[in-house]
Order: structure tokens, then sequence, then C-alpha cells
């Protein structure tokens, strides 16, 4: 779709849901788990479960792209759609299925270089009815990548009101502390990324480390031997610097990098 | 416009403001005051000031609207438009401005019937850099909206995570109790509305009284003589029921509405 019919509840109320979705040769990596994901997403805002509509749509897309083109981004979004003029969704719903696709230049095969940090001024609100899921309200997010780019830094760490840390702007984060990986608890607000959930289950303890949730603040950070972050189009990658701070070892996140190109290939 | 071209931020992350215009024979009431709090949002986001092309274009909308039509309703969104993947902002940025108008059966030049109410299950989640201004990160709104579809009411209250009242879900809430008329501070939460400024700085005035803005809770609600509601569209608008609880005393509204249908003559 190149344009969306208006009225849309998306433009009206940033009501729907997205996933970005790395594409490797035309093929989407872990799409069932982007759309469990999706699943507990509409289920949270009431809306019709039509993720076989979009199964179906992103494999309509997928036949016309470039196999040989190593590397691309897919959005997928899941909007309401059309509904009468107010906050409240038309009775009977007609979500609308928009996707994206992107190339991609970077190699994906070659980890990120460790990234340079700030701490976002914006805290995240509490929002238990929204946390974990990949809703369209991300106004915090926006507010936060402008201060990076002012600062001309690669990324953000962002704290909650309670000064907590949650994540990154676009990714969850980890540290490691006296041979444990940890990572937020994602309970009041932050997204519950698919990379997230692939340490914590699968790629981790293949490495022998199991990842345990916790509330973790920025002394909590600082104290850390190693520091990285996770999303869907960079997998991880590891942090080199906040402010004064610098972190060199980058062990963890080289290993947990490994792990995953053994399952690409 | 009838369809957005996409890319479009506000499809992606709500990434803009609107503004809700109640037109009276083709005349939007309180202009000045909407894109005065256009202009709040538009700094809050970081967005260039792009009102006068949205004058430009309101005005424009306005001559080929039907004067003899006593009311409709007209949407004025502005939004950040196109970008690049990713959450931050182009850097030269381009926002669109987009108006739809819709007639209105309902005379507005009488007050709506006292309204029932609930009391919304999702608390508002607290940010102070978004709190007051009207963009489009409403999915609270929504959720709220489709519980008070589902109880059947006319409205809901709405309170933040500190269990303070913050507003309803379309609208600013005022309590009357020993002759004082009351409304939630607007610290954390919530939407200054065009309406709530009217009533506070010439409205109450006008009929004797000052408004106080307070902390208030659902048993300040529960211990008021009366309770009403205002918003663009209905003006002011009095609360009839809360559960068990009825109100049947209306006076300050009436009075309030009737300074406003003064104003409108």
């Amino acid at each position: 779709m190149t344009a969306l019919p208006l009225p849309d509840r998306s433009v009206d109320f940033g009501d729907g849901l997205f996933e970005t979705l790395l594409l490797h040769r035309g093929n989407p990596l872990f799409l069932e788990m982007h759309f469990t994901r999706l699943g507990r997403g509409l289920e949270a805002l009431a809306m019709p479960d039509c993720r076989p509509a979009a199964h179906q749509q992103v494999e309509q897309v997928l036949r016309t792209i470039d196999k040989a083109r190593p590397w691309a981004v897919m959005r997928l979004s899941i909007i309401r759609g059309p509904g009468p003029r107010g906050y409240a969704p038309a009775q009977h719903q007609h979500p609308r299925i928009l996707i994206c696709v992107t190339p991609m230049d970077r190699d994906c095969t070659k980890m990120s270089p460790a990234a340079t940090m700030s701490v976002a001024t914006i805290r995240l609100a509490a929002q238990p009815a929204l946390a974990q899921i990949k809703h369209m309200n991300r106004l915090e997010q926006v507010l936060a990548a402008q201060q990076a780019q002012v600062e001309q830094v690669d990324e953000c760490f962002v704290l909650d009101q309670a000064e907590q840390l949650v994540s990154v702007i676009a990714g969850n984060v980890f540290l490691v502390r006296a041979g444990e990986l940890l990572t937020p608890l994602l309970v009041d607000c932050g997204v519950a990324g698919t990379r997230r959930r692939l340490i914590i289950e699968k790629w981790a303890p293949a490495i022998g480390l199991q990842v345990r949730e916790a509330r973790l603040t920025l002394p909590d950070l600082q104290s850390a031997q190693e520091v990285f972050y996770s999303n869907s189009l960079q997998t991880v990658r590891p942090v080199a610097r906040l402010g004064d701070q610098y972190w060199d070892n980058h062990d963890v996140c080289d290993a947990l990098f490994r792990r995953y190109l053994e399952e690409l290939s």
C-alpha cells in the first residue's frame, strides 16, 4: 500500500501494532515469535485476531522480493482501520495490514560496532496495560531518538519514572556482572523484544548462562563488566561508552552473536 | 486529503497532534485557543511551527463549507509526515496538515442530557513531557472508550496511577462542593481543554465563581453537590449518575452553558 485511505485510527490515535522483521535472502527471521507478540498486542487492544490474513499478506509480499539481496527490513503493521469520529472503535472492526520492505546495506552477519550511549532525559511512563506489546504510541521513543540525534550518540538508555533501567530506545538491554547476565524486568513499560526472548530462552543457555530478570538502575549499569543491547535488526550490539565510562569487554555479546550466526546458517 | 501517502510517522508512531473544532455555520469556535494549544504541542514534540500553513488550509476548507448547515466538527491534525525508518525524525521535517469535516446532527445550542458514567479501569500513565498537549498517542483513551461501550455508559471518569482524578475520556471534569468550583490539576497527564480554559478564565468568573485547580480523588467526586465535564463539542455536559450515586443539581453547569450561548450569539 502506498497510500492509506482516511480516516484511519492509526493516524488519529496511534491505534495499532507493529513488528520490525529482519529478512535474510527474502526469509523473515523468527517470524512466529513476532506473530506471537502480535497476538498478545491484538488481545491487549481488543482487536480481532487478523493474524491469518497478516500471514498471507506477508507471504504474498515475500514472493515478490529479490532473494539474491542478502538483507532487508520488513515493517508489518496491523492497524485498527477506519471508524467513526471519537475514541471508541467501530462495533465491527476492519483492521488493515500494512507491509513495507526497505533494503538494508549493512551486512548483518557482522556485529555492529560498539555503541556510544546517553541516558534519555524523558522517563518512560508506567502503563502495565500496554507494557511489553509493540503498539504504535511511541512519542516517548521519538523524543528520546531526537535527543540521541542532537547528542550524536548511537543509542540512549531509557529509565522509568522510578529511575529504573527499562531498555534502550529501540531494543532491550543486558549487563554482565560477576558472571551473571541481567536484564530489566518489564512490568510497567518497555517492549518484550523477540531477541530478548531468544537470548533468555535459547542463546544464553546455549553459551552456559542463565538470564536473570531484575530491577536494575544506572549504578548497576556502571558496575557492570559488560553491557549490550538487542533488537531485531542488530541482534546484539555491544555498548562502548556512556559519558566517561568505557566498556571494552564484549565477550558475552560476541558469544551470543556467534550463537545467532550458527542458527542462521 | 482522502488518502495519506506512506510512510508517515503518524501511522508509525502516533507522531502528531490534533484539535477537534466545533464549527457553527462554518465558523470555527475559539480557533485561536486551539492554535495556542497546537503551538505548545509543536514545541513539546520539537516540530517546526507550521501553524501559518495550518491556518491557511483551515480557511481554505472553511470557504468550501455550506454555511447554512448549523453545526459540524473539524478535526485538524498536524502530523510529522514522512521520515526515514526508525524513531528519529528526518533532519528536515515536512509536517503534513490533515483536515476532516464531519456534519453534526445535534443542535449544539441545547445542552446534552446528563451523562451516565463509569470509572475507567485503565489508569492514565504519568508523563509530564506529554501532559496537557493534544498528541496522537491515545491508546489509553481508546481502551477506556471500549469499556464505556461495553458498559453502555456515556462517559468514564479517568484516574491516574496514584488514584487521582484526571478527567473524563474526552473532556475535563469539574465538581461543585460547598460553593466552590474544582477541577483536577493537570501536571502529569490529561489534556488541557480549550473549554476548561474558557471556564477557568472567563465563564466561571462571569457567573461569580473562581475555579480552583486541585488534587482530587473519587471520594471528592462522591461528596460533590454537582459534577459536569467539558469538551469542544458539548461545551459542558452535566453528570447524572456513577454507579448508585445520582446528581440532580446541574445549576452551575446550566449557568455556564447559558454564558456560552451568550458568547455564541
